[in-house]
């Protein structure tokens, strides 16, 4: 057995593979250690392909005038001299997808070697290193064919790629997972409640209307900007209504949800648009839950928006990790051929 | 009885005295309607004095050269032409004290004639009136003595003063009292939790601490940035447990509440600091609960670092409004010396 030189005693969210400055999180380093040797709580993944965030590799391309062999060697660079891919100006990485080469025995991940996994947590913060040059990639994609390892923490997150559907599906599911996972638990804490999904044509708000009907909503209503989207989510056949109106126009938002059979005693706000927090808020019923997962979501509009409406609302962060959320979103994808056929209308792109 | 002119039907938000922009929520309008008739579920108030928010006075200060008169007549202007007080540069407002006037046969507000109030809704979508002149304000401070009157909507918020509290210490109190409100809620939820508090020092802190207390915490933790506070929150002995920590600085964060004996089922930041999301989601167990209560949390900072911390943990935006919220800030006041001498040592401005 391989000797394996542990230094400090490992910490399950990577304080250990820290190298400066020191005392941070592995995500706020600018130098992670990559060395091969596992921690009892790690997992090593043989990587096949990197899936750089499309800010970072806009970025990329324009500071290197759109020249894939500079892209690549900036890519490489910062690889190399950081441990990680994390872009320095837009502090952005990517997920990447593997195989499972070694587990230490202390991991709590459920992962055996051999698994063929995409890695939930961002690039940011996961080590590795790149030992092929990216030869096989042109610069000129995010998606980067890759040989080298990385190394998964014992928190940490890593989904095993089912063999029944195409990794490039798969992968948009996994995206967009955390969505149906807490909509799932939230509406599971209501007696039949009436559900409505913001932006409910799009990945994460048909996963999540479908995951509101499958925990128990007595009514789903998607909520869509225009005919062309309610059209598409009416073929879905994924939501008990569908309604038109503008999420960032509160009071044409409320009375939309009312008319479809609001209020809503759950709202999940699945838009990447700025303003629709006090639509929502005005779209829930007294002792509802709003759920953001909109980037897009202004803290302090929520909250004093919730306020001069003096509405007794919770709101939630939408926090983009609850346990199984990937395995929950695979299995309504193919429960549900509408939702199915919604992705893959709306295009996945191509991973191979 | 008066005769009373209503064109259409009262909407509990407001929306009837909204007279440009049309359609859209009272705070967004650009005017509104400040007739003295009520709607039958509004209430009247006369107003005694306006505490502009301080964003709002600073900036009506500077751009006015520090000069009380042309500040005055710049709040004035701002009241005639809007028909409320809403800074057009910061949004802001502020709140009002007064008595109640009038109440509309369908008021759900509970108020009678005669009782002397403080509105907690935003002087941003209330209705006003000033007929002094504010001729008792020399312009010089955000508390603006008044003669005129406020509407109060269906849906709106307004506390009576208690009579055995100055009205500078009870305004305090209801400034910040939606923190020990939703506090005691989220810990009601759990079986005897530990509970931390980031900034226990402060007058929302330190009121949460309370809360947290009164709903069954079995353990209160007060997190503080220095020895001062320190010494000043043990003295107001409010918390089980004091401890000094960085709050932007994740690790550090969460080594202080361990070793206080955490970590934390519920965390609440009070600390209006920037940075502070991911230490509060790394300090808090798997299935608690963060409340964040600073206006400086980022959305995206606290959703992403949950899912890169791979953190089970419910995330709630601070909403300022949970029913009872005043009454039940004003009773832990009350019930508590030490939070009581901590407001007053922190300085409240007489109000007279």
């Amino acid at each position: 057995m391989e000797e394996r030189p542990v230094p400090q005693p490992g910490s399950p969210v990577g304080l250990h593979r820290v190298l400066a400055p020191a005392g941070v999180l592995p995500q706020a380093a600018e130098r992670l250690d990559t060395r091969r040797e596992l921690w009892p709580d790690e997992v090593r993944i043989r990587v096949e392909r990197l899936n750089l965030d499309a800010a970072s590799f806009r970025q990329l391309e324009e500071s290197n005038g759109h020249d894939g062999e500079r892209v690549r060697a900036a890519v490489l660079d910062i690889i190399a001299s950081r441990g990680k891919m994390q872009n320095p100006e837009t502090g952005s990485g990517g997920m990447l997808v593997g195989t499972v080469e070694e587990v230490g025995p202390e991991s709590p991940l459920g992962l055996a070697v051999g698994d063929r996994v995409a890695t939930l947590v961002s690039l940011t913060l996961t080590p590795l290193v790149v030992d092929d040059g990216l030869a096989a990639w042109d610069g000129r994609s995010e998606q980067v064919p890759c040989h080298g390892y990385a190394v998964l923490f014992g928190r940490s997150i890593a989904a095993v790629l089912p063999e029944d559907l195409p990794t490039a599906l798969s992968l948009a599911v996994m995206d967009v997972c955390g969505a149906p996972a807490l909509t799932s638990r939230v509406v599971g804490r209501y007696n039949a409640p009436v559900v409505a999904v913001i932006g409910g044509a799009g990945k994460s708000g048909s996963l999540s209307l479908a995951a509101a009907k499958a925990a128990g909503a007595a009514r789903t209503i998607g909520v869509v900007p225009h005919e062309a989207e309610a059209a598409l989510l009416g073929e879905a056949d994924v939501a008990d209504v569908v309604t038109i109106a503008d999420a960032r126009d509160p009071v044409a938002l409320a009375a939309a949800v009312e008319q479809a059979g609001g209020p809503a005693d759950v709202t999940v706000v699945c838009v990447d648009v700025p303003g629709c927090e006090g639509g929502a808020v005005l779209a829930t019923a007294t002792g509802g839950t709003v759920v953001f997962f909109s980037m897009a979501t202004s803290f302090s509009a929520a909250a004093l928006g919730a306020e001069g409406l003096a509405a007794d609302v919770t709101m939630l962060v939408g926090n983009g990790y609850t346990p199984g959320h990937a395995d929950l979103a695979l299995s309504l994808l193919r429960g549900h051929a509408g939702v199915r056929s919604l992705f893959e209308r709306r295009g996945v792109k191509m991973v191979r």
